[in-house]
This record gives structure tokens, C-alpha cells and sequence, in this order.
């Protein structure tokens, strides 16, 4: 696996995968990249960083979708403000041990995902060491002119939505999930988004972060909650329900919306993507009750990853 | 010093040190932020990754160094395109080992020299492991009403200039630089630049960068090139001048102007920074020739940073 290349030539043949994109008048090989605003906008700027041994293994994670998860994330991050992905940067640390190939290959799945959603590769800085793979994206990308949605606009009795089915991601989606990109863009020129987020840390731990942005509470439906297969046949002692709501990576759409949109939606949907109604908001404090089909409720506990440094 | 906090703890915190920015009408706290841009304009964007062991040490660096460098590298990049810097984001993978300490100095550098240049820490993504310090700094920047000077501009009769003395920047420099955002701006309102870069892999290295992307050739006045007082005493058995001419990290501008432009840059320099003229750009081949004193001359090799992956 380990043949010794040098950067530049890693670099040059980056180059030669990426295809010159309208927005982007001046790609690598300059001190900076230019991406072309063409009216006075907003440019919306998401990062993440995927590190080896934290977010992936590989294998079992083929460099491919590490790579294409990497953009994946961030254009998730963009379609929960409901804005056009444009251009990304890449940075990367490469692992000596795994070499050239596994290195175009990661570049493989990082330009498919770009292309897919006509995203140009405007740059990056290429390293090597002896340490594991470590890379991070900056994805740029553009307001529509209805402006962007934000986490803090949630409204007393708006309706709780959310795309697609929740839990068990890390069993396979994770690697291979569709960020909803055009599925926000539909929305939000289908009705009034009050706020939105994307599901990374799982349902009640991004659902608090509107909440408390917001300064509202919620009530959450627990028979309303669409769950995935992969949370059905978890069999790790944990219920269904409770994968759908703690679960992270699922990169769905959490929103809310007006009531009566909310029943247009649900009516007359704009795209494919499943849509559920989940729960309602409340005036008051920032929590959230879990409500049983009984009309019983429990206070929702905020689940999520967190890591110690 | 291996206190453990929580991400989203040490993610509060920054947030608490982050100002206001008017150009960031939403910074960190939402799933991207939004820099602002007022007139349909070029967005320039680089990136820089550092990683512990190979572009530091700490100790000897501090955490407050390595956090400077990292926006420092970027804003030079943005000044050797003649950009105003106007944002950045920060991916981190923070040692578990240094602890809390040691990020928030890290933090406190990447501040400071945000801060100094008006520069709006957009947001980031915070991740902690057990492996070494890695951490990328995106910054966005914009056009001046002047357009952006490339480095492939460069004409046959052109004067090669440089800010600053050359070489030795690893005695310290490196850890230290003013990145020339001020001086490229003033040059750039001063005359007209016609091709421009920053001098980080060596002057050899980065002038033919410029050769390559302008079609030209070029010679260099070897008893013009301004060397500093470290390249000086080096005493590692390579001369000032074999330093100056490839170590790398100086960080300097390096670009072409014609000769007159040359001439009243010189007569009247618009900033108080040393400006060298150091060569003369040739139509032909991309290749450079070193000329003495006695007016012999030799090809200049491309000295320069290569590593394997």
C-alpha cells in the first residue's frame, strides 16, 4: 500500500480531478482561491473535521466514504440554514502508512459528493505525517433570496417537523446518508421556515439547541416519531424509540413551521423525502415533554454525545 | 494540566471571548455563520492545517504561538493576493493530554492576531482525541475595488521586489511574523502589481512559482537580496545567502512591477517595511539565473519543502 509520493504530485493530480466551476474563477494554484459572489449576499461558512479513530475506522470505512461523508456534513450544515452549497477547501493530514492510493481515493469520494451537488473543490493544504488521517472541510456556500433559517425562530403552537426516519445511523447511514440540500431549498420556498437544524447529535439534543435558541419548550409525540429500520433491529437493549431519539449522525431536518403550513406540507409534499409531524412548541421553558399515546408525558432528557478533552 | 471539560464547555467559553463582528451577522451558534458581503465581490478563501511534530513543537512553541501562526499563515496568504481578510473559522483536534489550559491559549493567539487585523472569528468545530495537536484556520477575505493580483502576471521587463530580509525565519521569525496584509494593500493602491505571492516554501521555490504561472524567466541580483540578521548567523555551514535564497517561512511579499512602478516604489515607498528590488523578469523560459556581482551568472535551483506522504 505505502508507495512514497510527493505532495506536489498529489496535489497536481487533485488538481487534474477538479473541473472548473462558473463560480470560481481562480481554483488551486494560487495563494487563494476566489469564489464569486454575484450579488450582495450573505456567504454562509461551515467546518467540520473528521479524525481517525474518532469519527471513522478504515478499514471497515473505505477511504471513499470517510471522503465523501467529510463534504457530506457540511452540506448538511448548509441545508439546515436552507442556503446553496458553492465551493469548498480541503485540508488534510495523510497518513504515510496508507499512502498515495488511499489518498485518491479518499480525494475520490470527497469530488463525487461535490460534484453531485455541483460543489467546485476551490482549494485546499495537503500534509503528511506519521500520525492517523486527519482532514477538514470548509464548505462556503450562499443565502437564497428568502434568506436563511435560522435555530432561534421557533413560535408557540408551530408543528415540529422532521424529514426521513431517525436511529441507528452508525449501523450504515453515516457513511452513506443523503444530506437534504434540495430537500430545504423545496421547503423553504414552499412555506415560512421559523427555525431549522440538522440531526447530527441526535433528535432531543439538537431539538434543544431551537429550543433554547428559541426560548421555547415542546411537546414531542412519542408514537409520531418515524423510526428507522436500522433502530428497529438495533437489539442492543436499547428501544427503538430511544435510538430514534439519541442516536447522532442521522442528518435529517428538523423544523418547524406554522400549523396550517405544516398541514400543507403534509398534504401536499414538495419532495419525496418522508415527512412527520413530530411535536408542537410551547411558550415557556425550555424543555421538552415526551408524550405517550396515552396523553401520558415525561420530561425528554437531553441526550447527545459529548466528549470529554 | 489534564483537566477534563467538556467540548461544549470549552465551546461556551470561546464563544465568551469572540467579538461582534459587523460584517458576521451570525457567528458561532448556529449550523453555519454568515459573513456578510456588501457588493457582488470575489470571496477569497484559504486554509492552512498545522499539525504538532511536524509544523510545531510545544514546548518550545507556546500554545499562544501556535495559535497566532495558524491565522498569521492565512492572512499572508490573503495579503499576497491583495485581499482584505474579513473572517475565519477553526477546525481543532485538541491533544486530551494538554487539557483545557492549553486550548484556551491556543484560543488567546488565534485572538489576538484575529483581533489586530479586524478579523471576525466565524465559528469552527471543536474535537478532542489522544493523538497530537491538529488543527485548520479557513479565512475568508474580499476584493478590493482593485481586483486581486495573481501570481501568473508577471511581465518581461519587470522589476522582482520584496518586502523584508530573507531567510533563517526558523530561529524565530516563523513563531512571530506580521503577516503584510497593510503593506500588500498600500502597494496595491500605490501602483500597479502585476503578479504577487508570498514567500513560504523559499524565495527560490516561491519566485518560480510565479516563473511557472507567467511564462517567464528571470535573473536575480544576488548582492541585492536583503538577508536578514538570522540567515547571517546561521553558522550551520550553508551561507546567508544559501538561506535567504530557500529557507522558507519568511512570509515576505514577493512580486513584479514594471520598472517605473518599480522606481517610485523605491523613491517614495508607501510603507515603512524594507522594499528590495532584487531582479529583473525575462521573456522565455521558466527558469531563473543568479547573477553575481561580477556580473557571472548561474541557474538558481528551485530549493524548496518536499515531503513524502
Amino acid at each position: 500500500m505505502s508507495a512514497a509520493v510527493r505532495e506536489f504530485e498529489y496535489i497536481d493530480w487533485v488538481r487534474s480531478q477538479v473541473k472548473r466551476h462558473p463560480r470560481v474563477p481562480l481554483g488551486i494554484g494560487d495563494d487563494t482561491a476566489l469564489v464569486r459572489f454575484q450579488q450582495p449576499t450573505d456567504c454562509l461558512v461551515t467546518v467540520d473535521m473528521l479524525m481517525e479513530g474518532v469519527h471513522f475506522k478504515s478499514p471497515p470505512a473505505t477511504p471513499r466514504q470517510i471522503g465523501r461523508k467529510a463534504v457530506a456534513v457540511n452540506l448538511s450544515d448548509i441545508a439546515a440554514m436552507a442556503g446553496r452549497p458553492l465551493a469548498a477547501v480541503v485540508s488534510v493530514a495523510l497518513s504515510r502508512d496508507k499512502g498515495f492510493d488511499f489518498a485518491k481515493k479518499l480525494h475520490a469520494g470527497i469530488q463525487e459528493l461535490a460534484d453531485e451537488f455541483d460543489v467546485a473543490i476551490a482549494g485546499g493544504d495537503t500534509n503528511s505525517w506519521d500520525g492517523p488521517l486527519v482532514f477538514s472541510v470548509t464548505v462556503l456556500g450562499e443565502a437564497t433570496e428568502r434568506g436563511v433559517v435560522r435555530r432561534s425562530g421557533a413560535q408557540a403552537d408551530d408543528w415540529i417537523m422532521v424529514t426521513g426516519t431517525l436511529g441507528g445511523s452508525l449501523a450504515g447511514k453515516h457513511l452513506s446518508f443523503q444530506p437534504r440540500v434540495h430537500e430545504a431549498l423545496l421547503l423553504h420556498e414552499a412555506v415560512d421556515l421559523h427555525a431549522m437544524i440538522d440531526i447530527s447529535d441526535g433528535l432531543s439534543a439538537d431539538l434543544s439547541h431551537i429550543l433554547d435558541s428559541s426560548g421555547m419548550g415542546c411537546g414531542l409525540y412519542e408514537n409520531r416519531i418515524p423510526i428507522s429500520d436500522a433502530a428497529r433491529t438495533a437489539a442492543d437493549g436499547r428501544s427503538p424509540l430511544e435510538h430514534a431519539l439519541s442516536d447522532g449522525e442521522d442528518f435529517e431536518l428538523l423544523f418547524t413551521v406554522a400549523p396550517q403550513d405544516g398541514a400543507r406540507l403534509l398534504g401536499r409534499p414538495p419532495m419525496k423525502v418522508q415527512l412527520s409531524h413530530i411535536g408542537i412548541i410551547t411558550a415557556g421553558p425550555a424543555s421538552c415533554l415526551l408524550i405517550a399515546s396515552d396523553e401520558s408525558s415525561r420530561p425528554l432528557p437531553r441526550a447527545g454525545w459529548v466528549h470529554d478533552i
